[in-house]
């Protein structure tokens, strides 16, 4: 029960120490997701009182079913962006059917995350390789960055991919709204200096160490209200948020129309693996910090409810954001009730502000997010993961690229394609070595690397790498192919430290190595094969199958084999070389 | 050169004797391929004329291109039934835009090996584990029976799936032609009957074996002749093939529309993947027999020849055929000229045979079709893979459904689907292994099968498996749960001899696994790293991050970071199991 509710836990230990902590945390996050909400509600291309909506329910059901203590939930960038370029897709911005679709997907989004959880699948989320995720998200946020500009230079000019953005703005250049440029650029240096100058600048006034960060995060806030003043003191023309509906969301079930789900159920899914795999990385990076732990499984049902807690207030997808959550982890939230009093600060503010922000203006909302997602772009990460792998750089390269100029669907999918097939190309091409014997001990090494001593008629072949499928054919290649060039050979031996699974179709690969090497007149013999490999290995038959023998050790193998040249590398000198190689004995390196 | 063109190699050497063996080989093989020929094209529903069109010019563009020196190309079941349903779900049967598709998909599909062979892209094939390629040609024979007995029972019944076939073959079984029903099942057990009992026949009437093993071969024949003669002599009321064109194929450039080549390149491309992959799988295994070596890489441009030589003849799909390959092996055929002396007397049956097969019974084809295609069902398959491997098994099960209830092309994505993603469900849930250091000597074994000494605040945690994306998270949850499980740990040693790999996305796990202990007062080490993946972590600059050590050997970080544990474990004497154990000293098993 506690593993499905764990506020049983934490809320058996709830004392007032805890609560004071918790409140002061919530008043600190509250501030700062104020603005935040509204500005990635206009993100998502839906009006700003649905970020306050998907503030507060979801706020709610996190605490009560998440394991993180401090991660905290609500509408974020990426998310957003996803959001409006799945709903975009079918409807027109600003149309009911819009608003509706972002409602279905936070819906279906729940729903998805919610059958993961029950099923334990939280092992789906694999599927997005590190560099796929952080190529996605760089590519997103400058996706984001160039949407936004429109509402800089007080213009229109839509699209949701490079090709479409970029001509747009250069076309809809001349048309620039002089004030409304002046205004977002002012609150774009306002928010930089705000983020590095702001809490030294409380400091020098005199503030605590820990008030002067805890101020220095309400720079989105103060700009908020320092804009909307100008622009209603001023009169500016610029283009504002306009009349927001004041009161709290009326709870209603999401619309369910088949043909509607059909058609966004591919954006609710990445939009629920990307949003739990931010989640659950996040979740994790601070439970480490206390020593706490997280359950990666249970995570989906609460980010899975919070998500049907969004579409039940009429709003769109949520997710875990990192800002936020850190924020609340500094701010000294201790549980998840923290969660609970800024659900309620959300409500508060829903009741009390929305009058006061009819002139902000959309200027001010750009630059909050563009400050916030220029944060994410890591373009370096691109040289990083070159100079590591070539692979990996590949899946990376391919999703920028693909996000930017087809949009962030075909980018995420064209991302986990390409790792999952460069995945089965590594594994299809092994690292294969023939070893021989190295002078004066039992041990095997690289013929290519090492002076050993070998046997004609003998070969003896490491695999490192378990086999199945994707390289069961190379090694049937790799066989013959050392077999049809040596006629002296007479005994192959495959020797298997490093080979941690056969898969029926290596396994077939081996009998089929077997009966066409002894049609050849050569016998194949296995050396230390593991434990639970050789287990599988009996139970399908093949010891019977197998012409030659199964040896505990090469060294086993190669004295039955040929005795003569085991015994001359024995009596041979060990060199300085072997002497090293001897420490390292349980290594099966080159 | 002679890389791309292997005749110029075996050209060479060629004499009288070769050829006298290879006439022969070729002589056996044209008479077993007249009747699959026809039988083939009726499978792909197309006039039979086109079969013999598409055993002339691929046989000849395969010879000059192969490297396989028995294989023998044409049309075969799999790839007709595949031809058969891409082009029927496009257009009806028996319309010039139906022979149009097939023709496209041959040259399509040429086109497709072409390239995956000047690119040696033959590892492509990959995909296709074993229990996925046996399932689906398990299903489709089953579903290439179904579909014949329409022919055999002398009714309409068309369909590409179970759920079409068994109800239209229901229905339609009062129209049945009792006449047309008795010639097929005649003639079934007759070729059921020649394939055992002929050869044991003939040489009991006094023919040397290896006659009379060739002469068995002649069963299809003999029936196609004596049915023909029977229905023409008696004036049998049976559907027959009918007037069939004379004289060799006009050749042409295919029809290249661009519309049609978009609708067909999915089948096209598995056409092209399970004719690949068959082929390379006959030809290994005849040329291990006499140990000869094939190139994969050339085979994808032999075959890619073939196809292109099919569409040019305004044929269908060809691939390497495994019946008629072994008979011309047994036969004697020497090199890839037996290939061009079988288009040569292919070319003469159709000239000359043509006005003869007018009254050829389809009821004969569809017998020989459904004889030499439950051959290759073999659901004793599911049991042994059952047996070896449950996720396996779910593949081949899942090829299996949906090639049965969806068709061909559905089976085979399913199955390669799911076989990709339960190779990354089962890397994702690498076996982690706590060890601690066997009384006695060195060694270090799992805490759980062996009798070992650990230390508290040291924890040892032994991968057996690469660290790659589908795993690099369960090794932070499991690192993290570990730590968080016991407060007394103060070490984590990783001990890596199964790390055949390191990707980036395990490389940032690793980063954050290294922080998060460290946030967590935990030092992180590594021991027994193997050479090449050390090289990419100290590229990347791990070792700086890393706040432990990296031990050449786990039992030099136990000694290290334990030494009065390690003093004690080695002062104690060394049991049973420890000797055992040395012996098989390279192994990393449990």
């Amino acid at each position: 029960m506690q593993r499905y509710l764990p506020f049983l836990d934490w809320g058996r230990s709830y004392d007032r120490e805890t609560l004071g902590a918790d409140l002061v945390a919530a008043l600190i996050v509250t501030v700062m997701l104020i603005p935040q909400s509204f500005a990635y509600a206009l993100l998502a291309g839906l009006p700003p009182v649905l970020g306050l909506y998907a503030s507060m329910a979801p706020l709610v059901l996190y605490a009560l079913f998440g394991t993180s203590r401090t991660l905290a939930v609500g509408p974020v960038a990426i998310s957003s962006l996803m959001t409006a370029a799945a709903c975009g897709a079918l409807f027109a911005q600003g149309t009911p059917e819009y608003a509706g679709a972002a409602v279905a997907l936070a819906a279906l989004s729940g729903v998805m995350l919610l059958g993961m959880g029950a099923l334990r699948l939280g092992v789906l989320a694999n599927f997005l390789s590190h560099p796929v995720i952080s190529g996605f998200i760089t590519a997103s946020a400058l996706l984001i960055a160039a949407g936004q500009l429109r509402h800089l230079l007080g213009v229109q000019a839509g699209g949701s991919t490079a090709p479409e953005l970029v001509p747009a703005l250069l076309a809809a250049l001349p048309g620039t709204s002089l004030t409304t440029l002046a205004l977002g650029a002012l609150t774009i240096a306002f928010l930089l200096w705000a983020r590095r100058g702001l809490a030294p600048a409380l400091r020098r006034l005199g503030l605590a160490e820990r008030g002067a960060t805890a101020l220095a995060r309400t720079g989105p806030v103060i700009a908020v209200a320092l804009t909307t003043l100008a622009t209603w003191a001023l009169g500016l023309d610029v283009a504002v948020v306009g009349e927001v509906p004041r009161g709290l969301p009326a709870l209603a079930l999401p619309p369910l129309d088949p043909a509607l789900l059909t058609q966004i159920a591919v954006p609710a899914l990445l939009i629920s693996v990307v949003g739990y795999v931010e989640t659950v990385s996040i979740a994790q990076t601070l439970a480490a910090r206390r020593r706490e732990r997280i359950d990666p499984d249970q995570e989906l049902i609460a980010l899975g409810a919070a998500n049907l807690g969004s579409a039940v207030s009429g709003a769109f997808p949520v997710s875990g954001g990192f800002a936020r959550s850190v924020v609340n982890f500094d701010a000294g939230a201790r549980t998840p009730a923290a969660g609970l009093f800024t659900a309620a600060g959300m409500a508060a503010a829903t009741l009390l502000l929305t009058p006061l922000i009819r002139h902000l203006p959309q200027a001010t909302l750009a630059a909050t997010i563009i400050v916030a997602v220029l944060g994410l772009v890591d373009l370096r990460a691109l040289t990083r993961v070159w100079a590591y792998s070539r692979a990996d750089f590949a899946a990376q390269a391919g999703t920028i690229l693909v996000t930017l100029l087809a949009g962030v669907e075909a980018g995420l999918i064209t991302g986990v394609g390409l790792s999952v097939a460069l995945q089965l190309w590594r594994s299809s091409r092994p690292h294969v070595a023939v070893v021989g014997q190295v002078p004066g001990c039992e041990h095997f090494r690289n013929v290519a690397r090492h002076e050993v001593v070998t046997a004609p008629h003998v070969l003896s072949l490491r695999v490192d790498e378990s086999l199945s499928f994707p390289n069961a054919r190379f090694l049937e290649d790799y066989v013959y192919d050392a077999v049809a060039a040596d006629p002296r050979i007479r005994h192959v031996v495959l020797v298997c430290p490093a080979v941690n699974a056969v898969d029926a179709s290596a396994l077939e690969s081996l009998e089929a190595i077997i009966h066409r090497l002894s049609d050849a007149g050569v016998t194949l013999h296995l050396s230390e094969v593991k434990g639970p490999v050789m287990d599988g290995l009996r139970r399908a038959g093949l010891p019977e199958h197998l012409t030659g023998e199964v040896f505990l050790s090469q060294y086993d193998a190669f004295r039955t084999l040929a005795p003569e040249a085991a015994a001359e590398a024995m009596a041979r000198p060990r060199l300085a070389e072997a002497t090293q190689a001897r420490r390292g004995t349980g290594r099966a390196a080159g």
